[in-house]
C-alpha cells in the first residue's frame, strides 16, 4: 500500500467516524469549525461555495483530500474582533487533531509532516479575488528532512519557497518584486527559461533568500511553528474580504459586503511527484455545444496552475485513458455521480498523486448559450431534470444568442489588441454588422438593397425619411438619440444591429465622413459595429449568424410554451413582421402602428398631400390613394396571422412627422430670400423665386403643425378627433381586408386599438365613428367580422379612470413607453442622451425607466388600471406593447399582475415566451 | 264695493277654505293639479318656480289672482301619453270649479265670465322660452256680452283678439305673419301707427278676420268652446317643453330634459282698465348698488308688456305713493314681507286693476356684484341671515369684481354698437385695458413706465425677455398662445389685464402694425382689450376701477375667514407680489418662483453666462454674481411675510427659456453664411464674419440645449443634480437673507421646494447637498433658521409612491399645471390654442383642465398622494400651488381632500377666501 493509499483509506474511515461521532459537545457551544464530513452543499452562505461542494463530495464517498473549513461566521466574528477569537482558534486546532488523525500525519512533524493548503471560499465565486496560501506545516526543518526523501529533494524545497513566498506576499504583506527578481536571478545564473529549470540546490538557495528577505522586510524571521503559520494565514484570508479588490468586485457584481467568507484548510496533495502523478480540469459535458461527453485537459507530473497557464501542452482528458487506465475509470464513474448527484454539468478539478485520484473541487460548469439549451433539453430527456426545471436552466440571454449575428469572438480579441475598438455607445438593437459606411439612406439603398453590398448607415440621427436606407443597410450607427430614439425603434423592429448615441463620433454627411478618436473614416471605408454590446470597431470583423432551428431550442420553447400562462404576442407593421413573428411563436399580433406603412417611400408624398390638405376634397382625395394601400397592408397581416388575433392600433404620431424638417426648410427659406435681396436680378432668379414662394408655404404649414411639447402634443386619439376622415379611411381599410379574407377561407380577428386615450369620452366618441363605419362596410360587403374596440393605456389619466374606460374599450393594451413617460414627465428622446445617463451614473436610478419597467411607479398605475378595468368589465383582456414588453423581468412583473398576454419585437418573442414560463415557474401559474 | 274688492274678498275666503278642506279624496289618487293655496315654495320641482313662489305668496295672505297649477308630472305623464291623460283634465275640471266658486264668476258665462291665463313654469326660469296664453274664456258670446258692459266695448274686442292671436300661433302652431299683416292694414286703414290707436269697431273687425284666418288655415273653427280651449292651452303648454328652442336652451343652460313644465292657470287681472289701474316691477332693495329702498317703475293704465317694451315713459316706484298712497303703502308692506319671508331681495311684479292692489310674482332679485356683497352683509346685520349665510349668498364671481378694472358698460354697448369689436381671444387675465398699442417690449416700457402714457404691448406670443415691457404696459395682446402661456402666467401673477391666442390678428412687429378683421392698426392706435371676457375693441373703452377697500367687502371677507378651514396662501415671486398677497389676506407664500427672479433685464446677461459657462470657474463667477441679487430678493420677501412661511422653489424651467430664440439664430447665420458666399470680399466682411463666428457659437449652445420636448427634459430637480452649483447658490441665498432678517429681529420661515420630483432617490440626492450647505451658512452667520424642506407633487410617479417621497419630504405642493400635463399627456402650450379648444367645443371636456381641476384623473391621484404621504408622515403639510389653486370648483375639492392651505396669484386670493369658506359650510369643517 502506498502513501497515498493509506491516506485514501484513512480518508473513508474518518468519513465513517464523522457519521457516528456524537456531536453533542459541538452542540453545546457555537460552531466555528466543520469537518469536510460535516457539511452538505446547501450550506453555501456558511461554508462558502467551494467548502460546501466538498463536504458535499465527501459525503458522496468519493475521495476528497480531507479537511474542515473556518467558517464565513468565524470571518465575520473575526473582522469585528480584529483577530481570530480565540474560540474559534480552539476550534481550528481541535479540526487539525482530527485531520493528522485521518492523514496519519502531523503538523511539523518531520518524519510525517502534515502539509495544508489554506484557500478563501466565499457564497459567491469571486475569482482571484481573495487569497490562498499553499504547503502550510513546511519549515527548515521540515523541508529538509523531506528533502532527504528519496526523489523528493527538489520537490521539497521548490514547495518551501513557494510556501514563503506566498506567505510573505499574501499573509505578511510585502511587495511581491523582490521575490520574483529573486527566481529572475537564479534562473539567468542557472541559464534557464523557467523555474521549472531550476534544480534542488537551485531552490535550496532561493528558499533561503526568500527567508532572508522576509526578516529583513519585516524585521522578524518567517514563521516557523506551522500552527502560527496556520493561525496567520486563517485571519489574512479572512481580512482580504475587505480587500479593495474584493470590495470594489463586490460592489460591482451586486454581492453584499456583509457575508464573509470561509477559510478552506485541505490536506495538500501534488500532482507533480512524476509520471504517476497529475492534474486536470475537466467538464462532464462540452460547454460549447452542450455533447454528452468529459471534456477538459491534463497534465502528468504537473501542478494545478500548470494546466491553466499554457507553458505546457496539456493533454485532452480522452488520453487520460491510455496514461492511466485504472485512474481514467474511477473518475469517469466519479464525474458521472457528481453530475447526477448535483443533477447539472460539473466543472470538476482533479489530482492524481503517485496513482492515486483525488477529487479537488467541482461546481455547475459555465457554458455557452447553444450548450446550455442541448444540456438541458438532453438532461430532461435522461430523466435527470423535470421539463420545467430544464426551462429554467435556459436564460433569456441564451435564447437571444440565437437570435443576432455575432462577432466571431477571436476575431473581436484580435481587433481589441489592434487597438480597433473605436467607442461604446448606446446597445439598442443586438446583434453584430461589418460593412461599409454610407451617410445617406439613398446611397445605403442603391448600394445595400438586395443584400449587393454590406452597409452600415452613419446618420446623426435617423428621421422617418431613412427608413429605406435603414431597411437596406446592415447595421445603423448614430451619434444622437437614446433607446427610444426613431433609429432604436425602427432598429428593434427590424431587427437590424444598432448602436445610437455614440456621442464621441463627429458625423458629417455633407463632407461624406465620420471623425472619432481623432480618426477620420470616409463613405465606403469598413466599420463594425455590435448592438448587444454597443462596440464600434474599425474595419471588418466577420460575424457569425446562428439560425433560429436549433432543434433542442425548439423542443424547449415548446415546453416553455406549455409552462407558462401568459400569452406572448408579437409587435408587426408588416407581412414580412408577421411571418417573422409567427415563425418565432407569437400567438397574436398585438400592436400594428399603422403609420409605419405610411413612412414608405412611395407613400409619403400622399401622406404629406392629405396633410396639407387645403380643402376637404384635397385631403379626401389623398385618403382614397391611401385606401387600397393600407388595405393591401392588412390582408397581408391577416394572411400571416390567420386565425390569430391582430391588433390594429390607429394612426398615432403628431403630423410634423410625415413633414420636412422645420429647421433644414428654415435655413432654405432665409439662404434663398438673402440671395434675392442681395442680387435680385441674377439669372435665375425667377427660378429661385418660385422656389422661395414654395418652400414659403410649405414653410407655413410646418410651422402650423410644429409643437412645443409634440410628445404630448396632437397625436393619438386627438388626431383621430381632429381628422376623423383619416382613422374612417383606416377602419375602412382594416374591415374591406377583413372581409377580403373572410371571403377566401381565412379566420381573421382584428382588433382595432386607440391610442393615447385619456378620456371615456374619447372613446365615445371614436367608438361610435368608427363602428358606423365598420358596420357600413360589413353591410356593403354583406359579410359579419368578429372584431373587438379597444385601447391602450399609456396616460395615467386611463389608467387611473380605467374603470370607466372600460366601459367603451373592450381591451386595454399599456404602451409602456409612453406612459413611462407621462408618469415621470420625462421624455425619452431627451433624456437618454442626457440627464438619465447622469441619473444611472448617481445611482439615482438603477435601471433605464425605459429598458425595465419602474415598478413601483409605472407598475403600480399598471395594477390599477387592471384592477378598475376588470372590475367594470370581468376578464378583460389586458395586454402590454411597449418596449417593455419583451424584457424579462418586465414579463415576469406582468405575468404578477395577471396580464393576458404581452406583445414585443417578433425578435424577442423566443425570449418573452421562455421568460414568461420562467415566471409562471418561479411565481405560480395565474388564470387571466 | 267693486268687483275688484268682491274679487279680493273671495280670493282671502278660498285661502281660507283651502286651509280647512279635507285632502283626503285627493290622497286616494294620484294629485296632478294644486290650488295655489295648498303648494309652497319649496316644491318648484313639482309646481314650478313662478307657480311655487305664487302658492308662496297666497299662504302668506298677500293678494294674489286665484288659480291652480298643473303640476310637472302631469306635464311628463301628458308628453308620455300623447295627449292630456283623463285624470289630469278631471283635476283640472275640478280645480276650475273652485276657482269659479272662488271668483264669484264662471268660465264661459256671459254675464259673469271667468278669464283666465295659462303660463308655463318650470323648476329653472328659462325666460321667453316656453308659451303663454292669455284670456282664456273669452269667445264671441261671452266678448259680445263684455263689450256691452260699459267702458268696456274696446277693452272686450282687443282682449278677444289677442286671445285669437295667441290661441293660432302658440297652440295651433300657425304662422305669426298673416295675423301681423292683418293688423297693419287695420293700423293703415285707420292712419293710426300703433295697435293702441285702434277703436273698438277696427278691434271688432280684427277679431273676425283672426277667426276667419284660423278657420282657413286649420280647416276648423276657432274652439268657442271655454273649456276646449283652456285644455287645448295647456296640452299647448307641456308639448312647448320639447321645442326646438327650450331644447336648445337647457342644453346650453346644463339644465336636465326630464324636469318637465308646469302650467299655470290663474284668473287674468287688468291693468289697463283705466287710470286706477296701472301695473310694474320692483326689486326690494337698489340691485345695483344694494342700498336699501324700493326701485323700480310701473305705468298707469297699461299691462305688463308696456313697462319693458320702453314705449311709454315708465314713473320711478317712489312716484306710487303720490298716484295711488293707500296702494302704495300696502304694496311696500307686501315687499317688507316678502324679502322677510324668502330672507332676499325679491324682484316683485304687480297689477293694479281698477284700484285693487294683485300681486302677480315674485323671485330671488339678480343684482350687480357691488350689491351683492353689500345686502348680504346688512341682511346679516339686519339679522335676516346669519354671517354664515351671508358668506354664501356671495360668489367668487362678485369678489372677482372688485379686483379688475371694467369697461364702462355704456361704452362699450356704444362700442358694440359701432361695431367696433374687434375679435375675441383667451380671457387668460382678468381686467380691461385701454391704451396706444406697442410691439415691443422697450418701446413698452419707454413710453409706459410710471404710468406715463398707457399702452398695450401685442405681440404673436411673449417671452422671458418681454418681461419688462409687459410691467410697463396697461395689459397684452397676442395672437398666439394657450391659458397658460408665457403670456398668460405672467400677465396674471402681475394682475394685468390679457388676451392671448387672438388668432383673428396678424402680428406684424417688423412693420409694426396689426391687421384684423381687414382693418389695420399702427403702432400708437389705441385698441381696449378685456382680459375677463377676452374682447378686443377699436378705440377706446373708458374704463372704471374699482378700489379693493369696499368696507362690505373687507367684513365679508373676515366672516369667510372665520367659517373656512382651509388656508389661502399666495404664489409671489416679488416684494411687490408679497405685499399685495399680503393686503389681499394671504397667510403665507406657498410658491415663489426663483427663476422669475432671473428673467430681469439686467440679470439674464449673467444668467446666460452661467448657463453658457465653459469652465467651472467661468460658471462660479456668474453664480457669485447673482447670489447678492437674489439674497436681496428673498430678504423683501421675508420682510413682506414676517412671521409667515415662504416657500421658494428652486429653479424649475429648462435652461434654453433663458437663452436667445433659436429660430432667429439660426436665420441669423444662414443669412449672414449665404452673405458671406456670394460674396466675401464685400467691404464689411471681416465684420460678418466676426459676427457670424460668435452667432454660431451661440446656436451651438443653444442646440446643445434644446430639447424635443422641453416641458418633459431637463428641468426641476433634475436641473439641481445637473447643476448643484447653482442650486447651492440659491439655497445660500436664502439661508443668507434669513439670517439677515432674523438678526433684525423679524421671524422668518423659509421652506425650500424642489420642483418636478419623481423619485425618493432625487430628494435623497438634493437634500443632502442643500442641507449640508443651509447648515454651511448658519454655521458661519450664528444663527439657526427654523426651516423646512419639501417637494412638489406634480407628476404622476411622485402622487403614486408619495408614502416613499414623505419619508424625505417634510411638505408637499401640489405643481396641478405640470400633474395635469403629464396625468393627461397634454402640453398646455400646444393644446390650448390647438385641440382643446375643439374638445370643449365637441363636448369631449366640459371643463379646460388647465383652468378647473380634473378631479376624477388629476384629483384621484392627489388624493392617493394625501393618503399616502400621510400614513408614512402624519399631519404633513400639503398645499396646492398651481393656477388651479383660484379656481373656486378646485378649492371646494382642496377642501374635501383635506389639504392645509390653496396657494393662488395674489389677485385670486380673496376669492379663494370666499371659496374656502363655501367649501367649509357646504361640505362641513375638516381638520387639517
Amino acid at each position: 500500500m502506498t502513501l497515498s493509499e493509506k491516506r485514501a483509506r484513512l480518508t473513508a474511515k474518518a468519513t465513517r467516524q464523522g457519521a457516528k461521532r456524537p456531536a453533542k459537545g459541538a452542540r453545546r457551544a457555537k460552531q466555528w469549525v466543520y469537518l469536510f464530513r460535516e457539511g452538505r452543499a446547501s450550506q453555501k452562505a456558511l461554508l462558502g461555495g467551494k467548502g460546501a461542494n466538498l463536504c458535499e463530495m465527501t459525503r458522496l464517498g468519493l475521495p476528497v483530500p480531507p479537511g474542515f473549513i473556518v467558517s464565513t461566521e468565524a470571518c465575520n466574528a473575526a473582522l469585528e474582533a480584529g483577530a481570530l477569537p480565540k474560540a474559534v482558534w480552539a476550534q481550528v486546532l481541535a479540526a487539525l487533531k482530527q485531520l493528522e488523525a485521518a492523514s496519519g500525519r502531523v503538523l511539523g512533524d518531520p518524519l510525517k509532516p502534515l502539509l495544508v493548503s489554506c484557500r478563501s471560499g466565499a457564497k459567491f465565486s469571486m475569482p482571484g479575488m481573495m487569497d490562498t496560501v499553499l504547503n502550510l506545516g513546511l519549515n527548515d526543518t521540515v523541508a529538509t528532512a523531506l528533502s532527504s526523501q528519496p526523489g523528493r529533494e527538489r520537490f521539497a524545497f521548490d514547495a518551501y519557497r513557494r510556501l514563503v513566498q506566498m506567505f510573505a506576499t499574501v499573509v505578511l504583506g510585502l511587495d511581491r518584486q523582490p521575490f520574483e527578481d529573486e527566481l529572475a536571478a537564479r534562473r539567468r545564473a542557472a541559464g534557464v527559461d523557467s523555474d521549472s529549470g531550476l534544480d534542488a540546490d537551485a531552490l535550496a538557495i532561493v528558499t533561503r533568500r526568500f527567508l532572508t528577505l522576509v526578516h529583513e522586510q519585516t524585521g522578524r524571521p518567517f514563521p516557523q511553528d506551522p500552527h502560527e503559520q496556520l493561525r496567520l494565514a486563517i485571519e489574512a484570508v479572512f481580512k482580504s474580504w475587505n480587500g479593495k479588490r474584493a470590495v470594489d468586485y463586490r460592489t460591482a457584481a451586486g454581492i453584499p459586503h456583509d457575508l464573509g467568507t470561509a477559510v478552506n484548510v485541505q490536506l495538500m496533495v501534488f500532482g507533480n511527484l512524476g509520471a504517476r502523478s497529475g492534474t486536470g480540469v475537466v467538464t462532464t459535458r462540452n460547454v460549447s455545444t452542450g455533447e454528452r461527453q468529459l471534456e477538459g485537459d491534463y497534465l502528468l507530473d504537473a501542478q494545478g496552475e500548470d494546466v491553466v497557464s499554457g507553458t505546457r501542452t496539456t493533454r485532452r482528458i480522452a488520453a487520460l485513458a491510455e496514461d492511466m487506465p485504472e485512474v481514467a475509470k474511477a473518475f469517469a464513474r466519479h464525474c458521472e455521480t457528481l453530475e447526477r448527484h448535483f443533477r447539472d454539468v460539473q466543472d470538476v478539478e482533479f489530482t492524481v498523486e503517485d496513482g492515486t485520484l483525488w477529487m479537488l473541487q467541482t461546481r455547475d460548469a459555465k457554458r455557452s448559450a447553444r450548450a446550455a439549451v442541448r444540456i438541458a433539453v438532453e438532461l430532461a430527456k435522461e430523466k435527470r431534470l423535470s421539463k420545467d426545471e430544464a426551462v429554467l436552466r435556459v436564460t433569456p440571454e441564451h435564447v437571444d444568442f440565437f437570435l443576432h449575428p455575432q462577432f466571431d469572438a477571436q476575431a473581436r480579441a484580435a481587433a481589441l489588441a489592434r487597438g480597433d475598438l473605436l467607442a461604446t455607445g448606446l446597445n439598442v438593437s443586438p446583434g453584430a454588422a461589418t460593412g461599409a459606411i454610407v451617410f445617406d439612406p439613398d446611397t445605403a439603398e442603391r448600394l445595400g438593397r438586395g443584400e449587393k453590398k454590406a452597409v452600415l448607415l452613419v446618420r446623426a440621427e435617423t428621421r422617418p425619411d431613412d427608413v429605406h436606407g435603414m431597411l437596406a443597410a446592415k447595421g445603423i450607427l448614430t451619434s444622437r438619440g437614446g433607446r427610444t430614439s426613431h433609429a432604436a425603434l425602427v432598429a428593434r423592429q427590424f431587427g437590424k444591429p444598432a448602436v445610437v448615441g455614440v456621442s464621441a463620433l463627429d458625423v458629417d454627411v455633407e463632407a461624406r465622413q465620420l471623425t472619432v478618436k481623432g480618426r477620420v473614416f470616409k463613405e465606403g471605408d469598413v466599420l463594425s459595429l455590435d448592438g448587444t454590446t454597443g462596440e464600434v470597431f474599425a474595419g471588418e470583423v466577420p460575424t457569425m449568424v446562428p439560425a433560429f432551428d436549433d432543434p433542442h431550442l425548439l423542443e424547449l420553447l415548446t415546453w416553455a410554451d406549455a409552462a407558462r400562462t401568459l400569452g406572448v404576442w408579437a409587435n408587426a407593421d408588416s407581412l414580412r413582421d408577421a411571418e417573422r413573428a409567427r415563425r418565432y411563436g407569437a400567438e397574436g399580433i398585438g400592436l400594428c402602428r399603422t403609420e409605419h406603412m405610411f413612412f414608405e417611400a412611395e407613400r409619403l408624398p400622399i401622406v404629406r398631400q392629405m396633410i396639407l390638405a387645403a380643402t376637404d376634397a384635397e385631403r379626401s382625395e389623398a385618403l382614397a390613394l391611401l385606401l387600397p394601400l393600407q388595405r393591401a397592408d392588412f390582408i397581408g397581416l391577416f394572411e400571416a396571422m390567420s386565425g390569430r388575433p391582430v391588433t390594429i392600433r390607429l394612426i398615432d404620431p403628431p403630423l410634423h412627422e410625415f413633414l420636412p424638417n422645420h429647421d433644414e426648410l428654415l435655413q432654405e427659406v432665409t439662404e434663398l430670400e438673402t440671395r434675392l435681396k442681395l442680387d435680385g436680378r441674377q439669372a435665375d432668379a425667377l427660378g429661385l423665386e418660385s422656389r422661395l414662394s414654395k418652400q414659403r408655404r410649405l414653410l407655413t404649414a410646418v410651422e402650423g403643425l410644429r409643437e412645443e411639447n409634440p410628445m404630448l402634443g396632437l397625436r393619438g386619439v386627438r388626431l383621430g378627433i381632429h381628422l376623423p376622415a383619416l382613422v374612417r379611411m383606416q377602419v375602412r381599410a382594416i374591415f374591406e381586408a377583413a372581409c377580403d379574407c373572410q371571403r377566401r377561407g381565412l379566420k381573421v380577428y382584428p382588433k382595432v386599438m386607440i391610442p393615447l386615450t385619456a378620456l371615456k369620452s374619447e372613446l365615445v366618441f371614436e367608438r361610435k365613428l368608427l363602428e358606423d363605419e365598420a358596420r357600413a362596410v360589413m353591410a356593403e360587403q354583406h359579410r359579419k367580422v368578429r372584431y373587438q374596440f379597444g385601447t391602450m393605456i399609456e396616460v395615467p389619466r386611463a389608467a387611473v379612470t380605467a374603470g370607466e374606460i372600460a366601459e367603451l374599450a373592450e381591451f386595454f393594451s399599456f404602451g409602456t413607453n409612453d406612459l413611462t413617460q407621462t408618469t415621470f414627465g420625462i421624455s425619452r428622446d431627451d433624456a437618454e442622451t442626457g440627464f438619465l445617463l447622469e441619473y444611472l451614473d448617481k445611482r439615482i436610478l438603477v435601471d433605464n425607466p425605459f429598458a425595465t419597467l419602474d415598478q413601483a411607479g409605472v407598475g403600480a398605475l399598471m395594477e390599477l388600471a387592471v384592477k378598475q378595468g376588470r372590475k367594470t368589465r370581468p376578464g378583460l383582456e389586458v395586454g402590454i406593447c411597449g418596449e417593455h414588453g419583451g424584457d424579462p423581468r418586465t414579463i415576469a412583473f406582468c405575468h404578477r399582475l395577471g396580464l393576458t398576454y404581452v406583445s414585443c419585437s417578433p425578435f424577442r418573442v423566443p425570449i418573452a415566451r421562455l421568460a414568461a414560463a420562467h415566471a409562471a415557474l418561479r411565481e405560480g401559474r395565474r388564470g387571466r
